[in-house]
C-alpha cells in the first residue's frame, strides 16, 4: 500500500494509505472542505475557518493512535484496523452545511446519522459508495458507524472517541484557546470485553492522574461549549439560517439539494433564488 | 473610543477600536472571509483555510506592534497611528478570489492595487468609502497605501512590514510548518529620516543577532515560497482557474462581478452559468 | 533608568531596570540559582531543574503585568509600581535549600517568611539590605511582603498573585505538562477598596468565562500538587533530607549555615562533614 | 523487558527499558544532574539550567527515532538497537564540570572522549562498567562511541546525530529561543553502505524541501553558537573557571577529583580548599 504524508496544522504529519486517498479524492469528500466545523462561530472567533474535511482526516489519525494504544494489550487485525480508520474518515460524510443547527437546534431536518436516505446516498450510491462496494466493505463500515461493532464502533464513533480527541484539539487550535489535553492520555485506553475503556485502575488502585486527565478532557469540552459552541452570536445567527432554510424549503428547496451545497453556496442560493420571499431576503442580508 | 478584544489563533487577543469595528462590519470587509489567503494551497495543506479577513486583522495588530516599537525613539501622533492601523486593516480590501493567480501569475486582470476602478469602488463608493469620507481620511488612507507617506507607508504596506510580519506567522501556523521568527525582532525597528528601518547597528557595531534574525525572516519567506506559494499543485490548479475565468469573461463575466464574489461562489457561478462552454465545464469539474 | 531585556524560557523577554539589575547581582540573589524551585521533583521529572532565581524574575514580570492590568481602572504611582516589582523580585530571597521540606513538611526550621533573624539578615544586613537602605525602601518592601499594603501586597504575595501566575506556567513548562492558563486572565484583575480582586461580574451579570478561567487556574494548581508537589518519591526523598539535616544540626550544623548553602553544597557538606554519623552517611548515600 | 515512561519537557514521554533504568540509577549517571549542559550560559539565559542528565536521556530518544526512521528501508536487529540506545545514553558519561571549557577552549585537560584513563574509569571500573560487563556489551558500546560501527556510530555519535537532534531542541527550549526543526526531518534519514545518510534525492531528483530543512538545522546550530555557545559573558566566565582550576591543579587538585564533582561542588571546593591561593580566591569570588 503506497503511503502518503499529509501535513496537518494540529497533528503534524498524518500517514494515509492508497484507498484512503482514493476516498478523499471523491466529490462527496472534497465537498466537506466547504462545510465549516463550527458553523458561524467565525463571527466570534475569526480564525475558526476549519472544515469537516480536516477534522475527518484528523479523526482518522486519532483512530490510528487509539488502535496503536489498545494494541499493547489487545490484538487488532489489519482488516479491522482498516475498517476503523475508514469509518473514522467517513464519520461526517453525510454532513450538510450548518448541519448541527438545522438538525439538532432547529430540527428542520433529521440528524445526519439518522437520515436513511442520506446514508444510502453517501454510502451506497455516490462515488464513495462505489469504492466501498468494490472493496466489499460497505456493510462493515456502516456497522462500525452505527455502533454495532463493539470497541471498533467506540473508537470511530463513541462518546470518548477519535472524533472527540480530534475536535477538542482542533477547535481550540483554530479558535486560539490555550487548552490541550496531555498526550499521555492514550496510555489509558484499552479494550475490555470488546469495548473501548478508559482505564482508571492499576494493580487494583485508582490512578488519580488518569482520572484528573479524564476530567480535564471533559473540562475542555465544557469550555468550548461555553465560549464557542453555544456563544449567543453563534446561536442567533444559526437560528436565522434555519429560519431562512425552512422558508426556502416551503418555496421549493429540497432536502437533497443540501447534499451538494457548501456553506457559501447555500447562502448564495438563498440570496439569489429565494430573495423574492421577503423574510429570506431580510435574513440573508444580515448574514 | 470603546475597545473590543478579538481572539485570534495566531496573535492571541487583538484590541480594536470602534471605527475599526465599524469598518470590519461592512459587506466589503466581511466578503474577505470568503477569500482564502493562500488560494488553492489547501489542496496540499488541508488546514490552510485561513482568509484575508483574519490576515487583515492580524496586519492591523502587527502595525500596532510596529508603532509601539518605533515610539521608543520616535513620536507618532494619535492621528497618524489611526491612519496606519486603518491602512493596515484595509490593505487587502480590493482583493478578489484567487487574486494573486488572476493578477500576478496569469495577468487576466490588473493587480489589485494598480486597478483604479477597483480602488475607487472600494475606497470611495462602497460602505467602507462612505465611512472613510465621513471621517475625512479617504485621501490619507490612500496616500499611506500608495507608499507616499514615509514610515507610515512602510509599516502598512512596505517590503518588511506589518503585512509580512502577519502572514509569515499565519501561513506557517495554518499550514502546520514549525517555523517562527523571534518576538524580539520588534526591538530592531526604528524610524530614521521618516522611513521605517531595521536597525543592524548598536553603538557603531554590527548587531549580529539582529542580522541573523533578519536572515531568519527571509528564510521563513523562502521556505513558504518553496513549499506552499509555488507548490506545483497550487500553480497548476491556479492556472486552471485563470483559464476558466478568462473563458468566462469572453462569455460575459465582467471584472466588476468579481468584486462581490468569494472563492466558493466564483466556482459555483463558473459551473452553473458557464458550463455550456465545454472547456469551463471540464476545468471546473476538476476543481 | 537604563532598561535591560532578559530572555526567559517561559515569558520571553523580561524588561528590568537598573536598580533591579543591581539587586539581582548581589551574592544573596545569585545564590538562588542553586536552589531548585521544586526540590527533589527532578527525581520524577528530570527536566525540572529550574530555580528560585528564574522564578523570582518571572514573578517580577507577572507583577508588572498585573500592574498594567489594574491600571486600566486604577491609578498606580511610579513609586508604588517600583515597590511592587522589587517586592515580587525579592519574595523568595530568604529561601534556603529544600526550604518547603525543612519548614513546612518537617518543621525542622521556622518558615522562611516567619523567621525574624533570617528576614533581618536578608533585608537589613546583606548586600541586598544595604541597597534597599540606600534607596530608603527597606520598610516599604517589608510591609508589602508582610501583607500590610492592600492591593500591593496582594499582587506581590497574595493567594492569587504574581507568584502563582509565574509558578503555574514555569512548573508546567519545566516538568513538561501541557497545561496553561489563558492570557486573557489578566483582563479580570482589578483593584477594589485597595484590594486586588478577580472580577467575575460585568454590568451586574456573572461572567461565566472569567469564572471558568479561575477554576482552570485552580485546576492547574491541583494537577501540579497531584503529579509533582506531592509525588511520593519527592515526599520520601524530602523526608530523608530533613532527617539528615536534623541530625546534622545536633552535630553542630547551625541554621545560619543554611543561608549561604545551595542544594548541591548542602548535600556535599552532609556527606563530607557529617558522615561519621552513620544515619547521615546512610541517608546521603541514597540521595 | 519492563517499560518505563519518563516525562521530558522537550520530547514528552520517553520510553526506557529495565537495563537503561539500571544504568541511569548509577552514581556516575546521576552525577550528570549536577553538570549543566551549557556551563555558565545561565549568566545570560537564566533558564538554561538543564543538565547532561536530561540531554543524555533525550539523546537516547532521538536515537530511537532515528532507528525507527531507518528501519523503513534497512533492517536493524534488536541487539544493534540496544547497543545504539545505550551508547546514546552514555555518550556524555565521561563529562566533568565545565568540560567543554576545560578541554576544548583552554585545554587544561584532554577531551572527555580522548582521555583513556577516564574512559576506562567510567566504562570498565565504575558501577556502569560492572553493568556493561555483566551484559557482555562493554566493547560493543565503546566501539559504537569510538566511531567504529558504521551507521550505529553515526546515530549515537556522528556529526548529524541523535546528540545534535536533542541538543538543538533542548538548548533552544531552555534558553527561550523560538527555533525548531521540522519533525518531518526524520523522513530524510536512511542507511546506505552501512552509513547514516541524509537523503536529498527522490527518484533521481533533488528534494529541495529536504535540503532547506538540512540548512535550517545548521542555521539553528549557528544561531545557538552566536547567541549562546560563544556569548562573550559565557566565554569570559569560562576562562576564569579554567584559570582557577589550572591554579588549583598546581596546588594539589587531581584530574581524577573532577570525576566525582559537579558544577556547584567544584566552585565550593575551589572557594573552600584553595582560597589561600589569592588568584583563585579572587576568581571564585566573582563567579
Amino acid at each position: 500500500m503506497s503511503r502518503k504524508l499529509i501535513r496537518d496544522a494540529v497533528h503534524g504529519d498524518i500517514e494515509i494509505g492508497a484507498l484512503e486517498v482514493e476516498l478523499m479524492d471523491t466529490p462527496e469528500f472534497q465537498r466537506l472542505r466547504g462545510i465549516k466545523q463550527l458553523g458561524t462561530a467565525y463571527l466570534v472567533f475569526p480564525s475558526a475557518m476549519h472544515t469537516r474535511f480536516e477534522h475527518s482526516l484528523g479523526t482518522l489519525w486519532m483512530a490510528h493512535r487509539l488502535v496503536q494504544a489498545v494494541r499493547r494489550t489487545h490484538s487488532v487485525s489489519t482488516d479491522d484496523d482498516r475498517l476503523i480508520r475508514i469509518a473514522a474518515l467517513l464519520h461526517d460524510i453525510t454532513h450538510i452545511p450548518f448541519g448541527h443547527t438545522l438538525e439538532d437546534e432547529r430540527r428542520v431536518l433529521p440528524r445526519h446519522d439518522k437520515d436513511e436516505l442520506r446514508t444510502n446516498h453517501f454510502f451506497r450510491q455516490s462515488t464513495v459508495g462505489r469504492i466501498l462496494e468494490r472493496e466489499g466493505i460497505t456493510d462493515g463500515i456502516l456497522r462500525v458507524l452505527e455502533g454495532r461493532c463493539g470497541f471498533m464502533s467506540d473508537i470511530a464513533a463513541g462518546a470518548i472517541s477519535a472524533d472527540l480527541l480530534d475536535y477538542l484539539r482542533r477547535d481550540t487550535y483554530f479558535c486560539g484557546l490555550s487548552q490541550n489535553y496531555d498526550a499521555r492520555i492514550f496510555e489509558s485506553f484499552a479494550v475490555v470485553d470488546d469495548r473501548l475503556v478508559f482505564n482508571l485502575e492499576k494493580h487494583g488502585m485508582l490512578r488519580r492522574d488518569a482520572l484528573s486527565e479524564l476530567v480535564n478532557l471533559l473540562r475542555i469540552r465544557y469550555t468550548l461549549s461555553e465560549r464557542v459552541y453555544f456563544h449567543h452570536t453563534k446561536i442567533a445567527s444559526g437560528a436565522m439560517i434555519s429560519k431562512a432554510v425552512e422558508l426556502a424549503m416551503r418555496e421549493g428547496l429540497r432536502p437533497e439539494d443540501l447534499r451538494t451545497l457548501k456553506d457559501e453556496t447555500l447562502f448564495f442560493i438563498l440570496a439569489e433564488r429565494f430573495s423574492r420571499q421577503p423574510v429570506i431576503a431580510h435574513l440573508t442580508r444580515r448574514l
